[in-house]
């Protein structure tokens, strides 16, 4: 609710992660970082390692948000695919990248291990792309338009986020408080909604938990103005006190669900 | 690569699990479990607590795929727009359910909780839809066409899947394999891709991994037919042989990444 928010959309590609053999960490990694640059993560797709639907969600994305991250899809193997689905969403041609080629070579040189041709194909780049530096395994990945191409691995695509979130221009951070209580969601329901009408530039939201044995729900208040969003918090503390129950301040992340 | 696979999506509901502050753990369950009943979950989007994303997502992957499953936003708070939104979505009017109001009753006089008016908004289902069980909290879930409307919390989401698992109709399961091996990707790729061309029925990914202090891939086989898994997975030991490394048979569900 904050005014003309900067927003970003996340397309993770595999289907690992569609398969639950492998559990996704990137969403809220990239979530949290976004937010702590003052930008949005608005939508995230989860797709198949298939041309179709990558190249469809990428462009769908790319049109309605400001920055689009991939993640997955861009190693050696017959299944990453994603370089090419990018290059099609853009109309781009795919080259093998000389500065690609160049951080590849030395990296290998280095490591000992040979850099046959499947390793080469990660030094394809779509035409006129950025490189992303790769701190970790050097294979780059790249910026196409409004799109940021980054691998599936946690540790590498963190560090390569990372290298990358300076040169991202957000907007007024998003600032976060949560208010605990061991209260039932339909017991602080009205009152929460009367404070939310109240305050519209503020974004309240309230997750039932269930932690060491007790019910209770966390309310999450979100804005970009310090001060509104300390006087709606005291709304919400005055709230849960007025219910017969004691505000809890412990930072609930990651314990709780929608 | 299955003949005609039934297909499945997700949407996400939640600005929680977009901002970062909660780990979703409902993808994950839900395509293990649609796995296991033959049905291929296709896609997943996440999206905001707004209405006119929840309606544009839910009605996209309504008309694309055979199942789709919400998960989030049932709940008695502000911020709980789901069952208003899948009924737009459906051009359906939302009515105080007689058997929903039924249960909720019976759950909130068994538990000496007050059943106010937050918690009767629970009762709220589109016209024509059927509930679904809810064996943890009583709040039903519902199907509208071949939306499935769940909640968040995942206890309770698994519950209430569980309840609605034995009705889905799905094709022949997809059988899976993993060997994995302590050489890199880079060094199986180009032989991988030789015996995924044999193989255009046995879908084949390579995962990297590192895991105690030791880097390696995932090589995972899934198809519908037991002999062919099993003749191609045969082919992966022998490529692995031939490249030095021993197949190692351990499952490595969950610690690999895209």
């Amino acid at each position: 609710m904050a005014d003309q928010p900067v927003t970003a959309a996340l397309c993770i590609i595999g289907n690992e992660i569609l398969s639950g053999r492998t559990q996704d960490k990137n969403l809220a990694y990239i979530g949290e970082r976004l937010n702590a640059l003052g930008i949005r993560l608005a939508e995230v797709r989860v797709v198949r390692d298939d041309e179709a639907a990558i190249v469809e969600a990428v462009r769908a994305l790319s049109e309605r948000y400001t920055y689009v991250f991939t993640s997955g899809g861009i190693g050696p193997t017959h299944d990453d695919i994603t370089t090419a689905c990018i290059a099609k969403a853009f109309g781009a041609e795919v080259e093998r990248n000389a500065e690609a080629m160049r951080r590849l070579t030395a990296h290998y040189a280095n490591t000992g291990i040979e850099f046959n041709e499947a390793r080469r194909k990660m030094a394809d780049i779509p035409v006129g792309a950025e490189l992303i530096d790769n701190p970790v395994s050097a294979a780059p990945g790249f910026i196409i338009g409004n799109v940021h191409v980054l691998p599936g691995v946690p540790r590498i695509m963190q560090a390569m986020f990372e290298g990358l979130a300076g040169r991202l221009t957000g907007g007024a951070p998003v600032l976060s408080h949560t208010v605990a209580c061991t209260i039932g969601e339909g017991t602080v329901a009205a009152g929460l909604g009367e404070i939310q009408a109240r305050y519209p530039d503020v974004e309240i939201g309230s997750y039932p938990y269930f932690r060491a044995g007790q019910f209770g729900t966390s309310l999450v208040l979100r804005a970009t103005d310090a001060d509104r969003l300390a006087a709606a918090a005291d709304e919400v503390r005055a709230l849960v006190r007025s219910l017969g129950a004691e505000p809890i301040e412990a930072d609930t992340s990651g314990e709780s669900a929608a």
